[in-house]
């Protein structure tokens, strides 16, 4: 690995090169990903000395210069234009700064029976295991890592490999009263995989070792699979038998099935293939009365549909360890395409066009006109936001086809499948496409979304590195209320940050369609002032959370609940679901250590009407 | 209504004369439909005297021969070629032969209660109305009722027309603790609004008369609809504003929305719009605890889905008043086309490369040789079994194509939608039926089967007017167990009535596919040895559901659970999560007044192990 010039990175050179000295292959993933920031160790975005220019550097490639995104983030984060005139460093703790709390001791015979259930290597006590499995990957997790405030932790790191010890651990620490909270990629943005019960001990069960597709029925067109087995091991292990389960959300690198379907994900082409409930036939679930299995078929007819009982528990109810998938055929052709609109409202209405005449995409991505700029300003080659297509283009668009050049809006159109049903719905898609004013960029800018979609959190390290911060909110809309909240929700968050004096930028895609409504959601940045200081974060969060509901939104699409949502969770479930769920959590949990203090609020926190 | 010449039918003249002269705006849908049969009164098949020929009567058509029907059911219900000569009779009692138990009186408030939320004539006590609420229209609620044997009846029948007086009423019956059982169209065939349970004051809640459809939003594609409105009112008020539901079960004609949620229904084009829980976006649930609701919105991705612990809880849960479903335009082209193939396993192999393809029919249903022969003896022209189509084309499939005529499958296969994308998906699939040896009889076969599909439980009444029954049993099963299953359960059901010098005929169709599986549904006949002995039905209905579970099916697929199924569901959903229901139950509806001892075991029962 080469780099050849860092600022303050989000991991310190020693400890990077410690983690690289290890042969792969027993390294596991919590050592190969960072810290205190998103993703591989070996990438991230940083300036260049002593020019100064922004780059990115990654296993393959060394500082590569990102020329546009230092001006943007320099004329876009800015109080009416007035912005900073170069960015300021605000460097990470390192892994040694950290303090953890002391472990605490395991109750009765719990630490015999770990001993007795697994293998020595697979019980971790050390520091960097502890630490690297108290949070998940959202902003408020990897401030507080920066600054090193750090409160609870768990006393254990078990790594399973197979569904017979998560039963046995599970029933091992009910009989003990210990915590369970699973660990998928750890790549959760609302704290669902945080310890917070501080009186007891507490597991940070990793799934990561079960990583194995046990079978793939082609046939049936479903595959068995460990559930802790991360995106990228789960398609390549499955394009060996030539199909895919094609759920790729923007985690899609650093996080597992297990995650995904305790949290009910959503992918890049779910308005294809299906959200991951859709995906979903059956799986294990280990609880402490037992294990709870689920009957493999096409349908569950006869009675409730009891996977929806699990499905988005994040663990409060028990263990996912194996799940029995639907999967499809490796797709024979895969075509992405650029387009852009005259404005976002035109093209949420070739959208709901698209929608109505029931011959839909794979994936409709459209970005607002502010995202829009931040999608060319991030890209890795020439094109200053002000540039972001050539010169010939934005004349043509500008005095042939009248578009306003501050509202254009880029649109990342997908479509896969057979080759043949393909052709037939582009055409249709792109008929209607035309209509609508869209003008196409053909397939570059769907190459470029493809090769860079999961890469935005990089951006959000180099954001934190430098005095910044960038949060999202994402919920599900009606096509009817999508409007009204996207311009109430820009239009609010940026005066509550401008009336405070504070710089603040958002903007929105829409990144999932139904027939019913999108999923919208939202970016939004500003600058820290005090590092010790979470309120202009959760002030933020808040914000958006709380206009979303008054819009008639969901709490959240596709990130869950965990704790930073679950204040909203009674006004978005009604209190009456919430009753139905805490009976069914007694039932299942009765002691109350499957991820406590998750999912809804706690009665406490609910007559302190916390939000 | 003219009705040349019948015998007896399932209700007598009189009464049928009474029922008709009612104004039809003030009658009710119990005052509509066979007491002690399927359908309209004023539909039924009969032998016309004295030729003995079997005719239909319909409101439009009187006596219309069925020239196969007779000689179908003679040759094919044997030992060995041996059956009867000639049809007997047995006919049934006449309403005013049913002794009905006393009424309860109503405990404490609840009369009083009852008339302060009800106008007088939503609640009715009289012989008719309560005997018209016992049961369904399984056979074995059919047999009962014509030999009159009733044990139980509700006490009152009360039919709201708004979702605030069923919640109040809830409210009402359990402070008095009366049981509610809701009563949609009254097509279940599984005993589901039967009431069991003889100690305590019953109330059976017709939901009928809150039939309307509150609200159609286009942008949306959504329509927010009482749920006590029947299949063709529905389909009549959508088409209004251009959409329509597309749910069409068997039962359509006389089954109600709130009947397809409770028992997680399926229809003809579900493969295309999906299963009832894919349409259903919300609802409004009656339960003692309060009402419980649901959030209108595309998805719900943050924690539970509730919706799925409602779904299929058939009344044990609550009352669903009012709910949101997805719309889809009226199709613009609706193609259904017959084929007929070498064999089922033609037909099947077809089947599963259309799934492959991923462009896959709005419905493909696969008639096995029996019910080919049925399909076609059913049918009101000329064409007995033997010459069940064109002598030419026979010829052509027997010696040109080497078709084994024994083993003829037929099927139809229906595309709905756009007409473009009809054609696109039509010509993929046709494409494949030829590589499999199917042989395309045009749209005719298509036509007939829409305008008979619900025809279909006539043939029942009128050969348990003659002495015989049928039966069904349906299930979701893996394509790689359709075949063992399929010729497991027509042989072993078979055997046993031949063992006992019983004759019997069944056969099967595939009537909805999935990519991993089908629903696989059985119609199966024997003769009536005693009219008292509720035996034969049992045990019949017994095998085929043990069979089923052997072979990894669900114990149903559409049909739900009522009280037929619920010995099975233990091994269905296995027992942690029967003990998870219970729980889900007790909170709910703490004293159990809500559709008492359906859809699972009681635990006395699962300790008497009674199946």
């Amino acid at each position: 690995m080469q780099v050849k010039d860092s600022t303050t990175s989000t991991s310190s050179t020693e400890e990077r090169k410690e983690l690289t000295s290890y042969p792969q292959e027993n390294v596991d993933y919590y050592q190969k990903i960072k810290w205190n920031g998103w993703g591989d160790t070996r990438k991230f975005i940083h300036t260049l000395q002593p020019s100064g220019t922004v780059a990115i550097t990654t296993p393959t490639v060394s500082g590569q210069p990102l020329p546009s995104l230092k001006k943007f983030i320099l004329t876009e984060l800015t109080i009416n234009g007035q912005g900073q005139t170069d960015l300021e460093n605000s460097p990470s703790l390192t892994v040694e700064d950290i303090k953890l709390p002391l472990p605490r001791a395991a109750p009765g015979d719990f630490a015999r029976e770990l001993r007795a259930i697994f293998k020595p290597n697979q019980v971790k006590e050390d520091k960097f295991a502890r630490l690297t499995h108290i949070y998940g990957k959202s902003l408020r997790d990897l401030i507080r890592l920066r600054i090193g405030l750090v409160e609870n932790a768990p006393d254990v790191v078990v790594l399973p490999e197979s569904h017979e010890e998560v039963e046995k651990l599970v029933l091992a620490a009910h009989r003990a009263n210990v915590i369970i909270i699973p660990y998928g990629g750890g790549s959760n943005i609302v704290g669902a995989c945080e310890p917070i019960d501080q009186t007891r001990y507490t597991v940070s069960l990793d799934m990561r070792r079960m990583n194995k597709v046990l079978w793939v029925d082609r046939r049936e067109m479903t595959a068995c699979i460990q559930v802790g087995i991360m995106g990228p091991d789960l398609e390549r292990e499955l394009h060996k038998s030539g199909v895919s389960l094609g759920h790729d959300p923007d985690s899609f690198e650093f996080s597992t099935l297990g995650g995904w379907l305790a949290t009910c994900s959503s992918g890049h082409q779910s308005d294809k293939y299906g959200d991951i409930e859709d995906m979903c036939v059956s799986f294990k679930t280990c609880t402490p009365m037992g294990t709870l299995e689920l009957r493999n078929g096409a349908r569950a007819g006869a009675g409730l549909n009891f996977k929806h009982v699990i499905l988005g528990s994040e663990g409060t109810l028990g263990i996912i360890t194996e799940a029995v998938m639907k999967v499809h055929p490796v797709p024979q052709a895969a075509e992405y395409y650029g387009f852009l609109f005259p404005s976002f409202n035109h093209a949420i209405s070739a959208l709901e066009q698209m929608r109505r005449s029931e011959i839909i995409p794979t994936m409709v991505r459209i970005y607002d006109p502010d995202e829009t700029r931040l999608s060319f300003a991030s890209k890795p080659s020439k094109g200053a936001v002000s540039e972001f297509f050539s010169a010939a283009v934005k004349k043509y668009l500008q005095y042939i086809r009248s578009f306003d050049m501050t509202q254009v809006t880029l649109s990342i159109i997908g479509f896969e499948g057979p080759k043949k049903q393909v052709d037939f719905v582009k055409k249709s898609c792109f008929d209607i496409l035309a209509k609508n004013g869209a003008f196409g960029l053909g397939t570059a800018p769907g190459k470029t979304w493809a090769e860079k979609r999961y890469d935005l959190p990089y951006i959000r390290d180099f954001l934190l590195d430098h005095n910044m911060w960038v949060d999202v909110a994402e919920t599900t809309v009606s096509y009817t209320s999508l409007i009204p909240l996207w311009k109430e929700a820009k239009k609010a968050f940026v005066q509550h940050y401008h009336a405070k004096g504070i710089p603040a930028w958002i903007c929105a895609h829409i990144s999932h369609t139904y027939s019913n409504g999108v999923c919208l959601y939202f970016i939004f940045a500003s600058r820290q002032n005090d590092e010790k200081e979470m309120t202009p974060y959760i002030e933020g969060k808040r914000l958006m959370c709380d206009i979303i509901m008054k819009h008639g939104g969901a709490i959240s699409h596709h990130h869950g609940v965990g704790y930073e949502h679950a204040p909203w969770m009674s006004r978005y479930v009604t209190q009456g679901w919430v009753n139905v769920y805490r009976k069914i959590k007694e039932t299942i949990d009765p002691k109350n250590i499957c991820n406590p203090r998750k999912l809804m609020p706690t009665i406490e926190e609910e007559q302190g009407k916390e939000n």
